[in-house]
């Protein structure tokens, strides 16, 4: 069931919590939850459960409330789960390396087709069974292996020009984990930042807003 | 300059992005800039920014813009970056290493003052300077160094008691790698979750919605 209508950036951001909680309970053996559970292990409330999942075509039945797997499935529909997708790291240093080994990419119906580096020591060399090629044979991998996703995991000073590099091989997304503003000149690429310091900085200002007399 | 009011969570998270922006200006010797050109730079719209650093006691001058020194100090206050953090890493497997290696903790005025695992070969030695202890040993280190941010960087199994574990040893603020949905028991701890997966599923929610005919 695909939705229907603009959805809030919010109401996207929430449906990986869900379909997370689904498969901790499915994982348990729990075939209903109420929209009042889901609310209260998420820290919501039952009528935000119900209005997100209705725009997704998702209803509880009266009584029983949502049936956990079914949950689970049309969300991941939702979200292209259900569909493999290629994905290149491009940056196979400290980050890139953490990823491919403990990023759980395959169970999540990601194909991680290749990594890219310029570190002579790793090109030709397969890391975690992940083939390294030069970052100058990513068209020529592309071509072969359609890339959905590209992973940046660079060092900040690369970041700028490997995203142009991304954008020019026309893969579709960039997975940013550079810390560094992109700046694309195209609209082509879709980008989502996960930037470390951002995160820590805002946990960093609900702990200032909490000390006593600040 | 405090804010006043209650600030939206999403201008909290919007304030990483100036900090950055302004850093990188100081760095090519910009001293001033407008509320147009910040807007251009961060894809907002001029009133957004000014909106937001209203809140914060930030007002550019009119034909100059804001001051990008005072900005940035201003909005580093507001953050509580001004004040210096202790910062202990429990789990120092890959993510954890990857973290006191990389991670630009020390110019961000955070202090690594600990990590803790498990791993007897780690126990006693240090990580990139920092000491490696036991997490038996987390009460101890805290009595001596108060901690005020534990990075979760430990299995997944293992998340929800070391989270407990940190609760218990009254450590204010958790910084939650783990992509494991922490449930405490209690109000007290700040949590901060980066969960990696919810970050590459939104990105492949708006590569589908990209996907033509779709």
């Amino acid at each position: 069931m695909k939705r229907k209508g603009p959805t809030s950036a919010n109401t996207i951001s929430r449906l990986p919590k869900y379909i997370r909680l689904m498969e901790e309970l499915e994982a348990q053996g729990f075939d209903h939850i109420s929209s009042g559970s889901i609310a209260r292990i998420l820290g919501m409330t039952a009528s935000q459960v119900r209005q997100d999942l209705t725009q997704f075509g998702s209803y509880g039945a009266q009584g029983y409330g949502y049936n956990v797997e079914g949950l689970k499935s049309n969300l991941k529909r939702v979200m292209g789960l259900h569909r493999q997708h290629n994905v290149a790291i491009m940056g196979a240093g400290s980050i890139g390396k953490t990823l491919l080994c403990h990023m759980r990419f395959q169970e999540n119906n990601y194909h991680v087709v290749a990594a890219f580096d310029t570190n002579e020591e790793l090109i030709g060399k397969s890391l975690n069974g992940t083939p390294v090629y030069h970052p100058c044979q990513l068209d020529a991998v592309h071509a072969i292996t359609p890339i959905d996703i590209c992973v940046l995991s660079v060092s900040a000073e690369h970041a700028k020009m490997c995203a142009r590099q991304i954008e020019k091989a026309e893969i579709p997304a960039i997975w940013n984990l550079t810390n560094v503003d992109l700046a694309l000149k195209g609209n082509t690429v879709i980008v989502e930042n996960m930037h470390f310091l951002d995160s820590l900085f805002g946990l960093t200002y609900y702990l200032e807003e909490s000390r006593p007399g600040v």
